[in-house]
């Protein structure tokens, strides 16, 4: 089946909007927030918010676009030699617009309160580092933390969509490692691996989150690149 | 195989039956209770509750009935071309009975408590927005929600469940969504998209929730149809 | 491959005993143990244990005994004419053993804590209802409670295993759907469907534990003998 | 295909080290830490880290080496007679490796934080049971624990990789396995059915957590072992 370009774009965009509404959503919306006893989603169900996204947008449009809803990976994918550099250009378009809407989405439905809403809640979908930022990391430790995660993820991405890896299973196994990679990074950065998840709420939220948006770029195309390139030195080989 | 058109109804109404008791259930029964220092199941636990009764339901009733079980997803699947008007007849009616008799069975567990029970518990189960429900959010900020909720919703319908996408694993995106969906909107209208799970509680608990009804069937239409358009648009078409 | 009927009997022990350790252990051992801060499971952790342990045990031993490691499940088995009565009789006698081999063994555990462990963490494993239980549910409550769930626990065991199920999924499925069961009956009995789950601990614990086990062994037979009927006469027949 | 030897070290030395980057880091870095209202993991959220980590990986490196990044995992597996010796050492020493850096990487995120970290934080990676050490519980309770658990660990692991397996399902199957074993086991020993996973914290915490190295390897062994006999007890055999 001939799939068109502006189909991939919709599928990013659409991929992309709800990542970003799901996840920064889940965080800002439902994170601490006790309803008549009942207890907020906590790390736990955040984390289950960013990495089920993946999931299911793999499942729906992985056959249309492959699901990358995330530049890292775009570029990661690219490096590995996978995609053209044309689509890769149309695809991060697509990712960061798509994440600008689904925060400016989030950022409508919580203006909508009667009550209104405060910045701490808005700013809570975004990331950061450093002084009055969640456990207060210093930015070596956010490099790192974004840097190595993202390592993680490609490899896991570019093996379970390799030769060796279970075409059925791929999509669960990759969400299931952007969970992993909230469980441990939300109390450093708030977890990025993904500059498009960063660059939709760091744009309406500005300030701080829009200083520091540099690093949630920088550090997951490096930790990107490496695992492309590991990756392609284990590879398994076809041998004739 | 033939499927008689009684079985698609008995299929439908305990599938529906079933996401309302275990959704509703866990929400009034479990979500806020704490037992001898054990805490209730939360926000999380709600979410995955309605979440993991639609996968379980799409691999027990899906090759039977599809697995519907919501008014939502069966006209959504009908503006796509993908059941006749007069099986959807016959779905959504089947989807009415089982989610009352869910909320039926659910009252009477409920009233089983020895020291009996508020009416807090049971309106727990109720979708609502506005003054004195949850976080008290806008009627802008509901009918938004539930009208983008549905849309992704059926926009993964609609593709996990079409050529390109993976039949063993539908079941499971399209159960997942419905988990995140929940992760999100709790807060903000007790997420309902679906007006059948709104229906059954609304008509046993009165007042507010029955006078708000309309949007819950609303909103869900609007959002289902909306993505049923999109995705015939962008939807890879067979190429001979 | 030819199954040895003691292959098949290992099997049901070794489940019936992971699942009554897993569970229950989960429940008396981590339930509502808070660690320098570190939340204990609450409830939902505890509805986790019991289901994906029915999981596990569906892709260890599914092909080799086909993971009853419950008798309501073996008697609805049974009644759907799935398997021979002297096997039938040989599965229940496994589960009966394997689960108070679980319950023996999480009885050690817990009194290997250096300041000796109280009546109340064992009971907490326990099933029962009423008077002193959780949230005081009456019998009426607690008997259609195992009814109703075991009705719809066999239905998708029923449905999934069938001839439209999903075999790589339908393990999935089915510990999916004893995790929602959890999700809404612990505050009410505590969570059965599963005589030998409550024959282990009750044997121990002895007490109200013991004089209200036949309320889970009849409940249970009841809704697993029901949902045969209903599955027998939904099911879709093969056209020649 | 032709797998090199080099690229299974290195598949087993970054899964390795994954499992204790994700499952140790999650419990040090998130835990019991609580963002703005936000609760922290909780033990359910730390044995989703260590469960989920065997399941991307299993999905990941599969393919590769097997995925077994666990020392008593590559015995059992020996004894069960499907990996030579000269890998088997291989396979140690690269997840000793693996955990090590593991360790290492996850000591120098959380010495990143500007206020500095406590002892405690660190500790909390590490196994060990006795006085100070969690709940309590005593040396018996700690090696019965730590060696059930790995046999029916074990049992799992060679059950769904064998011929009535389900090749696509067990990576999860296995996973889920680590994540009960932790719902049930972090109180009394910290959970660790791997000797590995043991070592790299042991190595950089010292003190008690290394003095009591030893049941780590010895008891998980000794289930391992244990596990091995048994399935090649019950195994089915091909009828010719």
């Amino acid at each position: 089946m001939e799939i068109k370009t502006s189909s991939k774009f919709v599928a990013e965009l659409i991929g992309t909007f709800g990542l970003v509404l799901f996840g920064c959503g889940a965080a800002a919306i439902a994170g601490g927030t006790t309803l008549a006893g009942t207890a907020g989603l906590g790390l736990l169900g955040i984390s289950v918010a960013f990495g089920l996204s993946v999931v299911v947008f793999a499942y729906a449009i992985g056959g249309i676009s492959g699901c990358h809803i995330n530049p890292a990976v775009t570029i990661g994918v690219l490096v590995a030699g996978r995609i053209s550099a044309k689509d890769a250009a149309v695809y991060i378009i697509a990712q960061l617009v798509g994440a600008l809407l689904g925060a400016f989405v989030l950022q409508t439905l919580l203006s909508g309160q009667l009550a209104g809403f405060t910045a701490g809640e808005w700013a809570y979908g975004s990331n950061g580092w450093g002084e009055g930022y969640q456990n207060e990391y210093g930015t070596g430790a956010a490099f790192l933390t974004e840097a190595v995660l993202t390592f993680i993820f490609l490899f896991v991405i570019l093996a379970t969509t390799s030769k060796v890896g279970n075409a059925t299973m791929a999509g669960l196994a990759i969400g299931f490692t952007l969970l992993l990679i909230h469980l441990v990074a939300i109390p450093i950065t708030g977890t990025s691996v993904n500059p498009a998840r960063s660059f939709g709420p760091a744009l309406l939220a500005g300030g701080q989150a829009l200083s520091q948006l540099w690093l949630f770029i920088v550090a997951p195309v490096v930790g990107a690149v490496l695992a492309a390139v590991v990756w392609k030195a284990i590879e398994p080989k076809e041998t004739v």
